[in-house]
């Protein structure tokens, strides 16, 4: 009687299943290591079904880490507008997605990337698949000083979460958001464009 | 037969006691509400056995933390010496006691302070009495700026620790201590000192 439509309600079970499978297969193989096909294998469903129910396997990747927003979404845009304002405009989409909503969902990844070493890992990859390589593709920066760049900025980012959203430290915690966007853009353009220390001696030698 | 030296072994079931109701109150009044008088009492000693056990407030706040190290110790020499350097100087001290023995308690503690309400507040509070004020007695900056200063190298240093020894998001992780400090310690160094926001329009209106 009902014509089919774009939605898909699909068996919750099944759906469960899949992404109980991913979870475990990221965990252990990671985002790059972990295939579809495999996952699949461990839900006991075809391929074909996992695609159907999430699309790629970023969209996967994502419902599986209970991710409450794609950076696919709002990464591109803020990295490609001037350079000059990268560092403050990363901030403000920070701020606005942790001070929304989803930012509810944000404090629980964090908390259980903090308590467990297997949502330590899906954090990890999420840094680096979603994050790092999306920078890396837009904004020049010579490719083997990326990943130092982007963990910094990931380390002010996770410690501005804690502090505000998570522990609470005041007068952070309920700054308005142009405050902090005023102090912190600059170290944030800093970690990205900034000059590097060159490693330690010893860091590459041998 | 014994004679009785400087050491205090007393009893464990009265020492813990008193942690306990320590705990409690430090958690409900706040540091400075909590006074040894009220945890005496919910230990059910008298107030002198408080004092002979921890010694003092301060010292009885950091072991109901399980605080590893005593900031009083360490913060007042590395706040003394010349301004210019203090922001490589605190990156210092804190990537050392972190990659330090203490750095395994330091974990347990900042896991502690994401999952429960309870143990955020004790961090909240350390952050306040035991590095706040500290600071405040020896760098000269406004007293009115001086907590939005603190708790900014507070989301720098709760970042770093969560990403290079919680999530350990590589190569920060690994990176030898004085790249880091190189890189962060300029940051610090602009909280403490650089120019600050002034507060957005609405912030101090009505």
């Amino acid at each position: 009687m009902v014509r089919r439509t774009g939605r898909r309600p699909g068996n919750p079970d099944t759906r469960d299943a899949i992404l109980a499978a991913a979870r475990a297969a990221f965990a252990e193989k990671g985002y790059d290591g972990a295939s579809i096909r495999a996952i699949a294998t461990g839900a006991g469903v075809d391929p074909a079904l996992v695609h159907h129910y999430f699309g790629t396997k970023d969209k996967l990747f994502l419902a599986a880490m209970n991710a409450p927003i794609d950076p696919g979404d709002i990464i591109p845009e803020v990295l490609a507008g001037d350079p000059d304002g990268l560092g403050e405009r990363l901030v403000t989409m920070f701020l606005t997605v942790w001070d929304s909503p989803a930012g509810k969902a944000g404090v629980g990844l964090l908390r259980s990337a903090v308590s467990s070493e297997w949502t330590a890992r899906l954090f990890r990859d999420f840094v680096v698949t979603q994050v790092l390589r999306r920078v890396m593709g837009a904004v020049p920066m010579k490719p083997e000083e990326a990943p130092l760049r982007v963990s910094l900025v990931a380390s002010q980012f996770a410690g501005l979460a804690l502090v505000r959203y998570v522990i609470k430290v005041e007068p952070l915690a309920s700054a308005p958001r142009e405050v902090l966007v005023a102090a912190v853009g600059p170290t944030v353009q800093r970690y990205i464009f900034g000059e590097l220390p060159a490693p330690g001696p010893g860091a590459d030698a041998g």
